[in-house]
Formats: C-alpha cells, sequence, structure tokens
C-alpha cells in the first residue's frame, strides 16, 4: 500500500484506550490522518511511502493539548512576576493590553506557536483579544487551535461594545470556519467581567453555531466572594443557573471549588482546564484534581498565558501537576502518571471538543511528537509515561507534527521563518518597555 | 594581558553581591579562575586569549548548585513512581541497592554527571553507597563534588559494619584528599538508620579531618514520631544536642521543622537543602522555606536521588521551589525569582563549603554555564532572573564549564565519551529489571 510519510521509531507511546506501548514500530500517515500503527516490521512491509522518518533513537507519542492559554501574552513573558494579582494586572498587563494591535496579537501568538511547536505541543485552547490575529498565527504555524475572542461587559480592543463583540464572533465564524485546523469556541472572559444576560447570549450563539463554550470560572476565593455578593450565589451554581454547564462547556481553573460543585460539574459532563502553575504563580489555590477524577469530571491540562507561568511548556505542566497533588494530599498514590498524561492529551481533546486528537491510531489526526531518547534525563528507559511526566523538560522534541505536516525537525522549524521572529520580537521588546514605563 | 579562555557573551547574569547583570559583556578565565569580568569592549582591548568561547546569542551564569542528591541512582530513574514511601523503598530500591558493585554506581554517576552537565549543574552534594566509585566518574566527567560515603549503623555494599564504615572515609579522604574538583563531607544517614554514638563520631570526624557533615534530617513527620519515641526529641534538638549543628552542617529536606527549630538552625549557622521535588513526589510536606529565608538560614536547593525526582534538573527544581511556596503561602510575592536563584548559587557554596563558587567574579572558580537566549522559551528578553526561575527548562544551556575546562559545548559532550556511556547505561537497562523481579 501507498501512503504519504512512515515513522520509524524506537518506542510508540499511543495513548489509545488500551494504553498500548511499542517498541520498535512505525506509523503510517495519509493526508492528515493515520492510517496505520504497529510492529516495524510489518509496517515497513506493507506500506511504500513519499516519505520516510527515522525516528529511531525516539519515542513518538500525541502531540500535547494546552486546554487554556493566552497566547500572545508571551511577549509579556517576565515583565512583572511575584507580584499581587490585582497590581500585576492593573499596572503591568493591563497597561500594555490596551494598547494592542492585531500586528502585536499576531507576532506573540507566532511566538507562543513557535514555543509549543518546539515543545512538545500540537494542539491549544486560546482566549484572547483580537483572535483574528491569533488565527492568522496559528494558520501560518501549522498548529490546531479551538480559539475565541473574549466576551466582556466592556470595550476591548477588538470591539466598541459587547453588541460589537458579538458581531465580531459571528464574523469570526464565516471567515474561519472552513479552516482544517482552527476551530472558534464562545468565550465569555469570567463571571466578574460579564453579564447574565451576556452569558445567557454566549450560550445561545453556541448553540446557534454548534461552538464549545470556555469561561474562566472559580479561580480565586475573591471571584467567590464578588459572585456572592453580585448575584446570591457562588460561581458554578451561577452559571449553572443560566445553562452553561454541558459536556461542551470547558471552565478553567476550578480552583475555589466545593465538593458538592464538583458533583455537580461532573453530572453536567463540564470539562475542567486544570492550570497548576498559574495557579501557583498567582497563588490563587489548588484545584481538587483528584476528587475530579475520582467523580469522572473530564479534566484538561493548561499553561494558562505566559505572563503567569511563564512557559508554555505542557510537559513541565504535567511534571508540576502530579506533584502538587501528591503533596497536597500527602499521598505519593495521587496524581499518577497515567493520570497526568491522560489529561494532557485525552481530558484536552475534550475542551477542544476534537475527539479525532489526542492518541495514535487509525482514523486519528496525525498530530504527534517524538522525544530524542538519547537525552541522559531520560535514561534508562525504563517506563515511558514516568519520564514524559517525570523527567522530560520538552526541549527532548526533536520533531513535531500536525495533521501530517512535519512542523520542526532536528533543531529546525519547517513552517515557520524562525531567524526572522526573533529579529521581530526582539524588536518589540522596547515597545513593551516603552508601554510600562 | 594572556589569559587561557575569553568568553563573549550577550549576557551576563554574575549573581556577584550585587546581582550585577551585565550585556554585551565578557569574562576572563586563566587556568581555572575567573581573573576578569565586564563590558566586552573593555575586555577583548585588554586581554589575548588562547582561546575566544563566541556565546553572542547567549546568557552565561554561574553553574548551578545541586545541594543533595544520590548520583548513581539515576539508573533507578522511573523504576517506581506513584508509591507509598516504604513500598517505593522496600519493593523497589532496596531489592536493587543490595546487588550494587562498584562498577554499577559508578556508571550510575556518569550517567547522572552527564544530565547535570548537560542540563547546567556543575556541582553537587552527594550521599551515596560506594561513594569512590562516584568520586571516580566526577573525576571522569570533570564536575565538582561534596561527596560522603553514608553511614549506616548496617552493613553497606561498600562495609561490612559501621566501624569498617569509618575506616572507609578516612581511607576515602586519603585517596582523593589533593584533587581539585572532590571534596569530601562526613554524611551520617539520617537519625533513624544512625546510633548517638555513630554521630558523635561523625561529628569528631569531621572535625578531625575538617570535613563537612551532610545528613537527611526531619524529612518527615514519621522520622519525629520515631526519633520522639526512640529518643525522646525530636530530630533537631536531638542533633543539636549531640552538637552536629553548625555552619558546616547541611540537613537535607527539613520539611517537619517548627518555627522554634527554625530559629534554632538560624541561630547555629545550619544550612537547610531544601529538596521541593523529591518531597512533593514522595509526598513528605513542604519545608518552610519562606520563614527559613526570613530568619536568616542559608538555604540551599537540590534534586534528591533521580529515583525520586525523577531528574537532576536544578532549572525546573527552581521553577518548583518558586511556585510551590506562594501557593503554599497563599502570597504570590514568597519565594520571588532572585531568592530561588540565590538558592541554587550562593546557597549550594554554604553547603558546598566553598566560598569560591556560586558568581561570577575575579578571583573566583570558573564554573559557568551559558543558556542559548534563542529559545522560544526565552524570549523576549524582559528579566533575565525571571527566566532563569520560570521559563529555562535547562535544555538551553549551550555550554557548560568547570574550573575553565569546558565539558560540554554546542551539542557535544567535550570530556565524556557520551555514545559509549549511552549504551553502557541501556545494557544495564535489563540488569535493573532482572534485579527487581
Amino acid at each position: 500500500m501507498v501512503c504519504d510519510i512512515l515513522i520509524q521509531a524506537n518506542t510508540i507511546l499511543t495513548q489509545d484506550p488500551q494504553r498500548t506501548v511499542l517498541e520498535n514500530a512505525g506509523v503510517a500517515i495519509t493526508g492528515d490522518t493515520i492510517t496505520a500503527v504497529g510492529p516495524w516490521e510489518n509496517l515497513s512491509r506493507r506500506y511504500t511511502a513519499g516519505q520516510t522518518l527515522n525516528l529511531n533513537h525516539a519515542m513518538v507519542m500525541p502531540g500535547l493539548i494546552n486546554a487554556h492559554t493566552h497566547a500572545a501574552m508571551s511577549l509579556l513573558r517576565g515583565v512583572a512576576d511575584d507580584l499581587p494579582l490585582m497590581e500585576w494586572l492593573t499596572k503591568h498587563i493591563f497597561p500594555v493590553e490596551k494598547h494592542l494591535s492585531p500586528e502585536i496579537v499576531e507576532l506573540g501568538a507566532m511566538l507562543a506557536c513557535a514555543e509549543m511547536t518546539r515543545l512538545g505541543t500540537t494542539s491549544f485552547c486560546d482566549m484572547y483579544l483580537i483572535e483574528d490575529a491569533t488565527y492568522r498565527a496559528v494558520d501560518r504555524a501549522g498548529l490546531r487551535v479551538l480559539g475565541g475572542e473574549g466576551i466582556f461587559m466592556f470595550p476591548s480592543p477588538a470591539y466598541a461594545d459587547t453588541e460589537r463583540g458579538f458581531d465580531l464572533v459571528r464574523e469570526l465564524h464565516e471567515r474561519w470556519k472552513d479552516h482544517p485546523r482552527i476551530r472558534q469556541a464562545v468565550m465569555p472572559h469570567a463571571v466578574y467581567t460579564t453579564t447574565p444576560e451576556i452569558l445567557r447570549r454566549c450560550l445561545a450563539l453556541s448553540q446557534e453555531l454548534n461552538m464549545p463554550l470556555h469561561i474562566h470560572l472559580a479561580e480565586t476565593v475573591t471571584e467567590t466572594e464578588q459572585c456572592l455578593a453580585a448575584t446570591g450565589l457562588r460561581p458554578v451554581q451561577y452559571v449553572h443557573e443560566l445553562g452553561l454547564l454541558t459536556p461542551k462547556t470547558t471552565i478553567a481553573h476550578g480552583v475555589d471549588l466545593t465538593e458538592a460543585e464538583i458533583d455537580l460539574l461532573a453530572g453536567t459532563g463540564t470539562v475542567v482546564a486544570h492550570n497548576p502553575e498559574s495557579n501557583m504563580k498567582l497563588a490563587s489555590g489548588i484545584a481538587n484534581v483528584p476528587y475530579m477524577l475520582q467523580r469522572g469530571v473530564p479534566v484538561s491540562l493548561g499553561t494558562d498565558g505566559a505572563a503567569s507561568n511563564n512557559a508554555l511548556n505542557m510537559f513541565t505542566e504535567m511534571t508540576s501537576c502530579a506533584l502538587l497533588h501528591k503533596v497536597r494530599c500527602m499521598d505519593p498514590t495521587c496524581a499518577p502518571a497515567q493520570a497526568v498524561l491522560d489529561m494532557a492529551t485525552l481530558g484536552g481533546s475534550r475542551t477542544m471538543c476534537m475527539p479525532d486528537i489526542g492518541y495514535i491510531a487509525p482514523g486519528m489526526r496525525a498530530d504527534m511528537v517524538a522525544l530524542d531518547l538519547r537525552a541522559p534525563n531520560l535514561q534508562p528507559l525504563h517506563n515511558p509515561v514516568s519520564h514524559v511526566v517525570y523527567a522530560a523538560t520538552g526541549a527532548e522534541v526533536c520533531m513535531s507534527m500536525v495533521g501530517g505536516e512535519v512542523l520542526y525537525n532536528d533543531g529546525a522549524f519547517l513552517k515557520i521563518d524562525y531567524p526572522s521572529l526573533l529579529k521581530e520580537v526582539s524588536a518589540l521588546r522596547s515597545w513593551v518597555r516603552e508601554k510600562l514605563s
């Protein structure tokens, strides 16, 4: 048989329903789809390929899925750390964001795409301002995105008022709906930046256009207190009464939740995008992920934006996730490696509402990355899942592929002009400093 | 003037007492010592060098100091995770360790040295069995070590009884005392694996031979309970009454400490080697580092062994440290980036009892690493310290140098035969599996 690409790998960590791990194995790809996975001996006999990728020194695994980020904020990486949330937001983030232009958002999103490609993330869920510019970056960079224009009750750099915001969502939907790698969600920013009416309209729009819904929810105790004061309800109950909790909804954070609220999420099939590093860095708290998993809540994993992380590195995010819950519960069996890897792959596909990504099997999209096993921190290879969660840095990634297209291979970006991107980002450093001063 | 090596760097993060950061700067090195640091324009005029390292794309910083590890345990990376401590130890670690030979320890330590060299650590403090073999690895790999044979009240693979253990410490001291990069400490394993008499003799020996002292202490609540039951004292008080707490002593972990005990450590000048990732992974708890820093306790940072981490990566350890204390204290100003970088450099020099490492200045040993700033996760460069602690993975290291000798440069190990090492480690994978089954 003929296929477009044949990958030969030392190890394949499929993350398929049986969590199959294969040694000396291969993957056949035609178009953007995986057509076969199995022992190399069989595959190499059965297939003739246009291109063969020799990854004998590497472990192939599904590309990781970053379930919550604000890609363009990569330009603000490190401008302000170790500060109280309100000081961080009002003195450092907002002053720069009010000057955002489409060009700047596209550049920031390109940098984010380069970082994710380099560090093994192939899909991400993105909420930001002027999201059209992020889609242009994603189109150029080759990644897969579920994006959304942040909807607020006040003007944003993308629209003069909320009404225009809704118009913009329709316009973006129309413009990008046929793109093979770009899908859109309706993304009300949070309960404290919207009104009940806005949230109802977001829900109606998501139903009308068959779009997932994504909202920051229950991130801090302060949010809960404000919501209680304004509505008499805690955030989860408030959005539930508005009908927002469905299997197509992802709530980002879910830190300040009671067990009863987690039970409610489980009952409605709502997905939680867990962002442990951002929650730690901003001292928001620790989401009760072990209880969510126990109750069957689908949990995905995200980095949040680079201004509060400060990397878009899903490998180190997995490490932080696994370690944090063990020490929080004082139980080393908590958040085992396999469960955490599941969040970063299968959980991510739930947030993205894309059941055809997240694992390696025939019929799935060909979104894969390879880790160079010659890295000293991945030796010896006793347990692939353990190495991915506890020992890899992400920089061992030597190949990234989305929909059958190789984006990064052996040290080189193949789709992005990376040297030019570096120059543009470097030039913007002084712009950011100027807006801050 | 003439020097051996002249480094030209984009940025130099010196970590000197003023925390100077220089752009377009250089370092001059003669023998194993830094002779000048300053603007490149001045240095390049003043010096003629045997070798010039062009690191225009990189940030040079002090090599990180891993203040607590068990290097040879790298061979056990990932053999057992997500297990209760006693099951982990008795069913997985001890069964392999009882078969240790000098050859195996040397191989494991070589792998650890390769990993540390690759990921920016130039010095480490190591407690293990058959430490002589670790010294041979360090001698070959070019790193700097403060090592010690673990002293137990029972036989070890290195000695038949504790008396022979003490003989061995003297013998090793004699054998290695003139090595420029190997220094030794007396290392009683822990209070629960020694007797008061053994601890007294360890102290006397450290005083006689002018060696630092290093002991696991206050790692878990269980240790405290056992110590209370056996001696009527909590661990810190117990070792204090034996005279062990001095400025030349490092206690590894210090998790289960009261504020009064931290005050006592501050008063005695004892150093705490903080191992956040190991403490999280084994669910031991969270050391009260913010209070230690507030009280002036010298705090260093360590990874612990790769069997409980599972990497020897001081960059990601810094990230974990900074994030963990913020969320524990629910205060984002806690454990700021500079304080954490200080632990991994200046704090480390306290544990090592080597005041001539830990920062870049004339007269200091030339132990430095360089981070490739072209990595997307290090762009844009608003704040070098923030990037080192929050955004770097360690794999951006493109040059590692110890005592003026370049160990790793531009993707290649210069002192280790890395391909051969990989083959040996790979061959040992089945040995480990066999001993486990």
